[in-house]
């Protein structure tokens, strides 16, 4: 494939000038038309070493606002970055609506090295390609423009410009081992990297292969590829995609009305596992520690059910130096002209840390649903998209715990009430609580739907039965602990 | 992954009966939603022999109006249907706008039975899954719906329904050896099946797993992801799509306007070659029928460029029992409510037989795209979509031979001019002719785009000179034979 794609007649280079000189024109006012349509572009240029990548990208960006584009180059993930699941150090950095973000090197880079340095076994490339045809189509799924460039040259132009910076002692610090490295390989990469282009040449975000020989021409391909798909993408923002069905083992799980509320702790009860449990916690967080396990905790639960007071039984257990709560209110404009779950991405815990999260990206699937701040089939695909998600961290290593703080109506009433008229907790309740309230058959209906359909065997929902909170306190600690246990 | 899908929480027989019933009801309306917005939906019903897909169909198609849908059982290919290219039997049965079509087996099951019986390789299997790909993507970006859905039982529940069939006189004649070899070799054949519809499974035209252990919940399964994905569709007709790029060998060719035009012959000339021609052309006729070998001839060309005399110098060198004259004009109402490329797949030749097309489907990307016949989006997408085409037929081992017939503008004027005024000749000149002349610089335009960006090495043009068209007719002839040569 890569060595006879498409030699699309090369123009002379009189017609080349005047067609790059076009197309830089034309991407200036499409950044325009990018930011009115708020079109999230992200673009990903991979290739050989010594391609030009660097300086053709260089070109690309002098026709752009500096306001409307990032550059991200990325070298092997550091240690930091190593405490992250796979594919953190990318999302974190997708561009917000009406920016572009020009990847220098990808997750292309980092799993094709992996395999050729037989550091990726063939099942976990095949994992590997599984997470990144996911978050590829999560984000073209979700509005974004995804494009990808292989800048191709052959083994013996490599070598020429590889032994051209070595001659000169200027460029000679340009050329690292790596690079030696794969021009000797050449055909054994080639191999590796014609295997994944076609593993990830989904339709929705393609791959366009450069021919690189020239510079030029080279930047005239990539732009005039790139404004061609702008264009399509502008048309097509916030159009609905097929779902997508559900391939991940679900448990069964009782719908909210079924579930008993009666359980209840005397005082002395409460007092004594608190106490037994907070011990047997903290403990258990020293060994994740060594064993750099990471602890996900995810709080959903109706207004008034007892989340904070919950979160905090919890979190008083624990070294501080060793976890994190994450109060989820609406997003910020940053959060909200990004994919929706790219707020939780950036603060995922690192390996041997636990993130709590009081309200979480089931969001997507409650509030941003019965509000219509996002579409039918936004939140229809959400439940897929979140049992990827959890996938993802999941086969990270996270100890995943997700709980539902169930109260019933009557007692929702009876807290906010108290809050009302104790004047120390008014802050708590507000007019956005009463008229939650009014819509609670429809959150039923809707949470009974997210805990059916994102009951994944391995991140499963605990309900905690609230009307008495001595008991979900207790009951939350002892699923955790369970849980960690489990793992350990 | 066939193991452990999703479990939906099976409902209560009680409400299983009341989904279906309003999930039967909703199938009638949306019959009509997809007549009205014409929307062409091609589902393909697969699985494990005895899953009962049979069966579902007929339930489904219960609720439907017999003029909105069509069933074709596919079964192995015929002698008839051997003697075509791989898809062809598909490619021809593909709904119109507003209609259903229901595929029971389809190209999966050609697939990997054939991999499963060693009669693929797996280098051939590879090539068959990118065809596949091909297709069902080029279906999908010109509008169609299309969904795959995979009816799945365990080993046990199939040997227990294999036996009770066997058991039962009545019955015992639907167990085929094909069957028993199934359920004999089940996981084999499941991990032939999982690596299938994970190679398949673009997020365009995705695959559904149905868990088929209940009959009824099967059909609800399937009908409830079908009313999703028509809502998505219908609301996703003529929408554009990314351009993917051309990974195609391409030669380059000369533009139109760089032809030299001079060239001619003398009568004297003429009739020798074109006898000693078509005499050799006869002979080579006989050869490719003894071969097997198909060819595939193309013409295009301006208007009174001397097509049809050309054609009949070819024609008339053959037995007329091994070849057919396509004359192209405007698609007819069945032809125009499916994919363009329909109506050439439906007159493609047998092996050993020879198919000359008096213009062809590059009136895509010329008088569609002119006359606004067809979106921007539709006619740049040709390019790839043709060439993707005719890679097909050449991977068949058909000879492709695509002429254009040149002539300059003033040639073109004494040729109108000189059939409007000879009697026998006026039925030949049309307004639209006239028409079609004053648009000449951008058919020009058009042209030279086309013959770029299709000139494949295994499908490339030749241009006829065709100013003299005695010239023209023994240049077609000797480059005809050049190419069946090459072949042979």
């Amino acid at each position: 494939m890569l060595k006879e794609f498409e030699k699309m007649s090369e123009p002379s280079e009189a017609e080349l000038e005047k067609r790059l000189g076009a197309a830089r024109e034309e991407l200036a006012k499409k950044q325009i038309l990018i930011k009115e349509k708020k079109l999230p572009v992200l673009i990903v240029l991979e290739g050989w070493d010594a391609a030009g990548k660097g300086s053709i990208l260089g070109k690309i960006i002098k026709n752009m606002d500096p306001r409307f584009f990032k550059v991200s180059v990325m070298h092997q993930a550091s240690e930091e970055e190593l405490r992250e699941p796979f594919l953190y150090r990318y999302f974190v950095k997708i561009p917000a609506a009406g920016k572009f973000m020009f990847f220098d090197g990808s997750w292309m880079d980092e799993v094709t090295r992996g395999y050729l340095k037989h550091e990726l076994s063939p099942e976990d490339y095949k994992k590997r390609i599984q997470s990144i045809r996911r978050f590829e189509r999560t984000l073209t799924d979700n509005g974004y423009l995804v494009m990808k460039f292989f800048f191709q040259i052959s083994k013996k132009e490599q070598k020429k410009r590889l032994e051209g910076l070595l001659g000169d002692k200027n460029t000679k610090w340009r050329v690292e081992e790596g690079d030696l490295w794969q021009n000797k390989h050449y055909e054994e990469c080639m191999k590796v990297y014609e295997q994944y282009i076609d593993d990830t040449n989904q339709s929705t975000a393609p791959w366009y292969l450069i021919d690189s020989k020239n510079k030029k021409w080279a930047e005239l391909q990539m732009l005039e590829m790139l404004l061609k798909n702008i264009d399509i993408a502008v048309q097509n923002t916030a159009k609905p995609v097929p779902l997508l069905q559900n391939l991940f083992p679900l448990e069964p799980i009782p719908k909210l009305h079924e579930i008993p509320l009666d359980k209840s702790l005397t005082d002395e009860e409460y007092d004594k596992l608190l106490d037994k449990y907070q011990k047997k916690l903290r403990n258990l967080q020293n060994e994740l520690y060594r064993k750099k396990i990471p602890v996900i905790i995810a709080y959903e639960g109706w207004d008034a059910a007892g989340k904070g007071g919950n979160i905090k039984r919890i979190a008083s257990a624990l070294d501080p130096r060793g976890y994190e709560v994450h109060p989820i209110a609406s997003p910020e404009p940053a959060e909200k002209s990004r994919h929706y779950l790219w707020r939780f991405w950036n603060r995922l815990p690192k390996t041997g840390h636990t993130a709590i999260f009081d309200r979480t990206w089931y969001g997507r699937v409650m509030v941003e649903r019965l509000e219509g701040f996002c579409s039918e089939n936004d939140w229809q695909r959400a439940y897929n998209e979140i049992n990827e998600f959890e996938k993802e961290l999941y086969d990270w290593g996270a100890v995943i715990v997700k709980f539902w703080v169930q109260i019933d109506k009557d007692t929702q009433l009876a807290r906010f009430t108290e809050r009302q008229n104790t004047p120390e907790k008014q802050w708590k309740i507000t007019d956005e609580d009463w008229r939650n309230r009014e819509k609670w058959d429809q959150y039923e209906e809707a949470i009974d739907e997210m805990l059916q359909k994102t009951n994944t065997s391995y991140a499963p929902w605990h309900i905690l039965e609230s009307n008495d909170k001595k008991y979900a306190r207790v009951k939350a600690l002892k699923t955790l602990i369970q849980e960690i246990e489990k793992r350990l």
